[in-house]
């Protein structure tokens, strides 16, 4: 029996969008394949969010899902298609479900079992867990459908009352399909090949597991669709980050007593597998970005350009994504740059063939400064001051967006992003953040990568090499109010998703705090605690890290909490 | 039996804080009652979102918890307190529970059975279902509880696969004991009533509500605890919005011949509904702001002063919840400014006694203006014109927040919300907005009420009766890309919570849209669609009506979903 994985790129709410390129991989495929797997909610997208209540976009999807079951008439191919359906049942009105579509009929459903409600999820808002049983007979072999978090639940992040693959278990099946809406973040791929590989031999099956790709909102999907043996072996894998159809085949075992079969070949799969963290990262957002601009139609991007590594990685990133031509980059110098920063912002633009804006703050900051004497009557603070730079250039960044239509990259990293080290409407201005959940220190490995990858487009060597300062006062450094980076980093990374790290990598970062005085590891969480604020009207950041600020971290802003203040703390606040 | 409600206002979070409280109002009472019964998570605060995974909180709690027990020790009350406890089977890993301490020892615990998880809730993120019984017998009296959405199983809002009250039906109860966290928002007061009503008939027992008061990010508790009698009739209420303690008897009915008990006599109670739509959205609007500014500890506000409606009526609630001292306004004039806008800023103030000062952007906009034709070699358009006026005073009010730390209030209104009729970066800056879930037309009724209930600090008939305007370009008004606001704000309330709103009103709002065209309405709901990117990065707005905007709607920003067409179409939309 041939599978064909569809791994596409959908836009939330385009029923009809999503339908039509379902249903040109369903007419190119039908006759070649048994099986053609399309990912969750393939209809709406992923995640619909309150749209789920929109008749309009039910009308549409039933409409969809017409069509579709219509083109499998006198087909070969049976189409798996995510959707929801109306949960028959008491309790939330729907269920996160797939139909499966042969003969121009449907013949089979499934409903989502284990609901995710926790970090990015929140699908018990919206769904009721099924019930029925996922197995299915088809063409001589056993199938098992899973739907995402099924397959996940005797992982430890999550627990629930039931095991969907303890279910599929006893069932002797020849595979398993498991269709995905999983989005990528850090150790992702591998995680999930763990999972199901432990699947694959626990049920001593095969297994298909088919992903989507592309970004909405913070979310970037990573495809990395893949096909495992019945003896755990990875038969394919498929490019991630890239729409594609991938096919297998399951082939019987004759000298197996229970006759079960394997899955041999892989074509459409190649090993695209992403090992370095730091291209994980970049292509992350790459992706990301590309989907945020092009699902909306923007034109193109924007960014302040200030000789600084955030705002170099941010313009490099997007040069890349989107060509140089779509991406706009402004310095601002005021009486506190640097001649690096704008000689830095000139090379690095010629290298990217990027335009860049020369546009000046010094009179405009001195009029500031002039009329907050005159209204107020007393010269303004430092702080004020440092504030009002961040702000006339977040101002320069919207005028120019305003003009031309181009989107405003906002371009701090998730290490400022975590103590507040970001002006709100300055330099957090934009629609969306690129860097948002990279840390400093991965934000300097991203550049070296980058620079690895594209030598004929260089970060200059001195963005890199230069100590990171905001340059808003006379010879100000970062280091002189933050610790150093790798410290910083990796106080964060454990007060914000140490649950969540695998165990060698938080034994690395406690190491790493080795020496460092509880003060300082109780100033940063409460610079954490307090910046919370600023964190609520930051634009989108693209996901990257394992629990990135937005929606992975529900924290009130009202609020009065135990502050940590020792290491032995941090681990208490373990999630 | 003598049962007192705690209605207090907890700091999410500040469990020491909250216990303390908790405490002196058990020494206060514990040998002059037989029950005191605290609110819901009153011991966290509702809602502590993840911080519910803190183990400093846990051990907090557990300390709180134990102190409480021991304040029992050898007194009359037994004491209900709402808390979070470990899950005993598998989920989740909490329970949203109440604890019932006496004689020094936990004598009963009940945990919620269904987790409200639409509009702003989010409770089975954290929580599982309890799963025992909640009736319990104390002093010769049958008790029963429930935990807030407990009673509302049979709401048509939510859907539950259970109903606690059926569970409690059979168990000829005495007293039925309400334990909430419940918001206020329009029509809630009424609608609880009703539902509790209902709840004491259909049991044939009594009934005591206790809610929480004050103010959390966007959500206001309004308290308005209430006691019913075993045949419906309202015993007390409490006063809205305010802290105190409600006491009332429940004694034996002779006559009864199931013996049952009625509540009679209610000391701290006092009528206090509000029944004014506009008293009530202003009022919880006031107790938004305060706990806000004072559980954050800020000093006072600040907000710029147009001259307009929005602007007036925040200033004014402003001055009316903080007092006047605490309140600063800045006028900030442009080229386009009437000098109707100084003048009644001046008069506005001066009757409010709040001190304002006047920042004119004149020079600092013709700066800009010069200074992006120098850059970018072009003029600036009309519309990034108008944005440039609204940045540069929302710098203006951050340079003062800054400099003093004072709070920046927003004073868009909810009709510009919806459609994105302001500025990001701009007048949407600051920390909190009062009017966001006020329509244009409310904010009018608020500022007569205002007027009428504090005729000795009047908001100008001038700001009331002018025509509302931006005063971005010259003679600029609203109506010349809005329509009426009347028509505006029916199809807002239709298109964003229609399926809240009570049958008549929905209809009077239907009406209202005859002869209203098809584009018009389109076009509205678009607008809508499209400034979701908008709101995404807008300050908590203090939620009052039934659906806000921030945690009440989810809503992605990249996306593609179908436009609501007609007045027909938008009836589909009804969630």
């Amino acid at each position: 029996m041939r599978v064909a994985i569809a791994q596409l790129n959908y836009t939330i709410g385009d029923v009809a969008g999503n339908a039509e390129k379902i249903l040109a991989v369903v007419e190119e495929n039908k006759n070649s394949v048994d099986l053609l797997v399309f990912t969750e909610l393939a209809l709406t997208g992923y995640y619909p969010q309150d749209l789920i209540y929109s008749k309009l976009v039910k009308d549409a999807q039933g409409k969809a899902l017409e069509s579709i079951g219509r083109a499998t008439e006198g087909a070969r191919a049976a189409v798996v298609v995510g959707c929801y359906t109306e949960n028959p049942f008491s309790g939330k009105p729907f269920c996160n479900s797939i139909k499966v579509f042969a003969g121009g009929v449907e013949v089979f459903n499934y409903s989502k079992k284990l609901l995710p409600t926790y970090n990015i999820f929140e699908e018990a808002r919206h769904f009721e867990p099924g019930r029925q049983q996922g197995a299915w007979f088809y063409k001589g072999y056993r199938l098992g459908f899973l739907i995402c978090e099924d397959g996940w639940g005797q992982a430890d992040k999550a627990v629930y009352p039931a095991n969907p693959v303890d279910e599929l278990k006893g069932q002797q099946l020849d595979l398993i399909i498991s269709v995905n809406a999983s989005p990528g973040n850090l150790g992702k791929q591998k995680e999930r090949r763990q999972v199901f590989q432990d699947i694959a031999l626990r049920c001593r099956a095969a297994v298909v597991y088919a992903n989507q790709v592309g970004g909405n909102d913070e979310i970037v999907f990573d495809g990395s669709s893949f096909a495992i043996d019945r003896f755990g072996k990875t038969v394919g894998m498929m490019v991630p980050f890239k729409e594609a159809v991938g096919i297998v085949d399951l082939e019987k075992n004759a000298g197996d007593r229970f006759c079960k079969r394997q899955l041999v070949g892989a074509a459409g799969f190649a090993y695209g597998e992403i090992t370095l963290d730091q291209e994980l990262m970049a292509e992350q957002a790459m992706v990301g970005l590309r989907d945020y601009v092009d699902k909306l139609g923007f034109s193109g991007v924007v960014a302040g350009c200030s000789g600084g590594i955030d705002s170099a990685v941010t313009i490099a990133l997007a040069a890349k994504a989107l060509g140089p031509e779509r991406v706009k980059a402004i310095t601002m110098p005021s009486e506190y740059s640097s001649d690096g920063s704008v000689n830095d912002s000139i090379a690095l633009c010629r290298n990217l063939e990027v335009e860049l804006f020369t546009h000046p703050i010094k009179d405009e900051f001195s009029l500031a400064r002039s009329g907050f004497r005159t209204a107020f009557g007393t010269g303004p603070s430092n702080l004020t001051l440092e504030n009002v730079q961040a702000r006339l250039r977040g101002r320069i960044l919207m005028e120019y967006s305003n003009h031309t239509g181009y989107l405003v990259l906002s371009t701090g990293n998730k290490s400022e992003m975590a103590v507040g080290y970001a002006t709100l409407y300055g330099d957090m201005n934009g629609g969306l953040n690129l860097l948002g959940d990279m840390y400093k220190g991965d934000v300097y490995a991203v550049a070296r990568w980058f620079n690895s990858a594209y030598p004929e487009r260089l970060i200059p060597a001195e963005i890199i090499d230069k100590p990171p300062s905001a340059e808003l006062a006379p010879g100000q450094q970062d280091s002189d109010t933050l610790p150093s980076y790798d410290i910083l980093d990796a106080i964060l990374r454990l007060y914000i998703e140490a649950d969540l790290l695998p165990g060698m990598e938080r034994d690395m970062q406690i190491r790493l705090l080795r020496g460092t005085s509880n003060e300082l590891i109780q100033k940063v969480c409460a610079m954490v605690d307090r910046a919370e604020f600023k964190r609520r009207q930051a634009p989108p950041i693209i996901r990257i890290q394992r629990r990135s600020f937005g929606s992975g971290r529900h924290l009130p802003i009202v609020a009065n909490y135990p502050t940590i203040n020792s290491l032995g703390d941090l681990s208490l606040m373990l999630r």
